[in-house]
């Protein structure tokens, strides 16, 4: 490639997770290309957002208002709170389309090895939306790893003061999978958690 | 997600060839994250080559400059054009570092299929640059596929009334190929062209 400028394109597109130099390549010579139509529609939708990504100081989502877009929808159940460890596990969830009460962003897990301690998360405002009052139900809703399973029981343990039901996501089989090819673990957990046939 | 500009990136982000909607979220969410670093760099980066994009009027590349970085480089040979389908195929070979002399962008191939006639390609400027004189060789670089060598062998009559040396890239073994892993076609090219070891 000749120009800097494309070079440069290339190599800030490369950094993108999911792209390495030679796709991000692919990407830059398919923009050269479509320079009158996808190009300015990219770049635009990066100045939408640009400057004006803030974080929720209710519940930690990012969002282009503040509260965000779901902590400020009146339609949204106020009674319960899904506590989730990333903001992308806020918004797989979200798609799910199941979950109508509102969420709480903790920013990470507890991790002995990372050094992350309770206090480096946003527990502190997870309590004090709890104390608060008003809520019935906080869903645990970490990754079903060793360190999410830790941050979920620590939290588990600072909300039981308060007089609200803690519930956690079930563990067991993924739609779609295949006991064959399942770990034992996960199979472990689809036995003890089994239910009557309705 | 649930601001509208935060899903119009992901969707536009989706579009890039190698980006699905999921990778393209995880993108959105990587630049969310990096919103003081790596977002403006991305939005810096494609405003650098916004509205500067031309094609050469002399060989077809796409540049921020007209004529191109390698066509008004006073150090390229200006005796050996090198003629390639497309623009991609250019800064592929010219990542190479091997071809010192100038290109030639076809924009496609000749194609009885999808309609492509030779009054369809850019010939007609590679025929009056010929014509011009003080060109020595034209190395063929077309794709290895049948309508590349169509289009190889069409271009390569039309230039046969000039006083030129007309040359094609060698057919043989990969870099790195197994002769076990290889089609029949490549085997019997690199056979018949067979060399004399030094």
């Amino acid at each position: 490639m000749a120009s800097q400028e494309i070079e440069q394109l290339a190599s800030t597109l490369a950094r993108l997770p999911g792209l390495g130099p030679r796709s991000a390549r692919r990407a830059v010579l398919w923009l050269v290309k479509k320079r009158d139509t996808a190009l300015p529609a990219l770049l635009e939708a990066l100045e939408g957002v640009q400057d004006r990504l803030v974080e929720c100081d209710t519940c930690g989502n990012v969002d282009t208002q503040n509260p965000c877009g779901i902590c400020a929808d009146p339609r949204r159940d106020r009674k319960s709170i899904c506590v989730v460890e990333d903001v992308a596990d806020l918004w797989a969830l979200d798609r799910a389309r199941l979950f109508t009460g509102r969420y709480h962003v903790l920013g990470g897990k507890l991790s002995a090895l990372d050094g992350v301690r309770p206090e480096d998360l946003n527990i502190a405002n997870l309590l004090g939306r709890v104390e608060e009052g008003g809520i019935d139900e906080v869903v645990l809703a970490m990754n079903a790893t060793l360190e999410g399973q830790t941050t979920s029981h620590y939290i588990a343990e600072r909300l039981e003061e308060f007089p609200v039901r803690i519930t956690q996501l079930a563990h067991g089989l993924p739609v779609g999978g295949e006991l064959d090819y399942l770990d034992e673990g996960t199979l472990a957990q689809a036995l003890r958690a089994r239910r009557p046939v309705q």
